[in-house]
């Protein structure tokens, strides 16, 4: 799934992000002392309630830095993983089982994992999402939608048979031709990007990689 | 900076990691119960100290999860973006002023930061390292550096001006021909990928991106 939090308990990230994120643009916020959350939250590495925001030294940004022990935690951007997998003149899409956009269609994508290529995740993904065994063919695009500071790695991908059934996180998955994709119900704006930067590379004789479009 | 660790604490990094990888690959480490570290770690949302490695229901890894708030602790890889900068026809390299690799040369790439483009990082990391302003042209390559669960995303760019000067992490910046390039002092294996990756491009007609050399 490509849209579940991580990383950090969901406290933090809902209500400390906004302002760190007004520090790490050189803001200083003005309800720097009413940061109730941030003072509720653990340093992993010493137990302490002692987390405040600053910028380490030497450092470039602000980050959250624990007082007692001095650890930093950093927050990263994740990276989702995926293809646009074509049989024939059809294409993969599978419809959600969970939320967010639960029972709309999308692409099989997820999380990248940790010690895993990005294009051994999307095989992956599809194979979890559809049980679709497929062949990454190359890269199509990669979005970056940095208010969820989340890098999307998108590929062309053949599907190796019509084998195909809903995994765990699916309702449903099928085949469509061009004109039978469900427009109106996809899960995500960047699904129709990347079906239509597929069509867009088919027509062309380039393999200009895409990115967000303007 | 594209080498120092990130997120958990360095202890759960280094020690817990191995155990943690034969678990996601489905084996049951026999040392489960020596982990001393683990024990050792607290949560972030709650502070006790009951972190232990399990799968939660419905995911497809094993994952480090509290027992006692059920909080869920996602590693996740990294994203490391970077380019290789040309003008004219010389390529824009950085010596490092901090380790790891000290003294050797390399890319100016680093991590990216949350609520950033890919692309917004390169441009970023080409200031910060070397005062560099450039145009990003396209993307080069994605490399999946899996033993540390790193991404790197390589872009072909353009130095607008030779007004560069070493930024903080960095002992010394230049414009290198290609018969100029300090090969045998170069920081990462990736950085002769990227070098070599944008030399082949240069020689052929198409821009299929590159990735990891077999």
């Amino acid at each position: 799934d490509s849209s579940t939090s991580r990383g950090l308990g969901d406290v933090y990230k809902r209500q400390i992000h906004k302002t760190y994120l007004a520090l790490v643009r050189g803001e200083v916020p003005k309800n720097l002392k009413k940061m109730d959350n941030l003072d509720k939250l653990f340093c992993v590495q010493c137990g302490s309630q002692s987390l405040i925001l600053k910028k380490p030294d030497g450092d470039t940004h602000v980050r959250t830095v624990c007082q007692n022990c001095n650890h930093i935690i950093y927050q990263n951007p994740k990276i989702v993983t995926g293809s646009v997998c074509s049989y024939k003149d059809k294409i993969l899409l599978c419809k959600r089982a969970i939320d967010p956009q639960k029972g709309l269609w999308t692409l099989p994508a997820g999380y990248l994992e940790i010690n895993e290529s990005i294009e051994e995740g999307a095989v992956r993904e599809a194979y979890e999402e559809a049980f679709a065994k497929i062949q990454i063919v190359r890269l199509l695009a990669t979005y970056s939608l940095k208010h969820i500071s989340q890098i999307q790695v998108i590929y062309e991908a053949k599907l190796l048979n019509e084998d195909i059934k809903a995994g765990i996180e699916s309702l449903e998955v099928g085949l469509f031709g061009w004109d039978e994709i469900p427009w109106d119900q996809l899960a995500f704006e960047s699904v129709r990007w990347a079906l239509r930067n597929f069509k867009e590379r088919q027509n062309s004789n380039t393999f200009v990689v895409f990115n967000n479009p303007n």
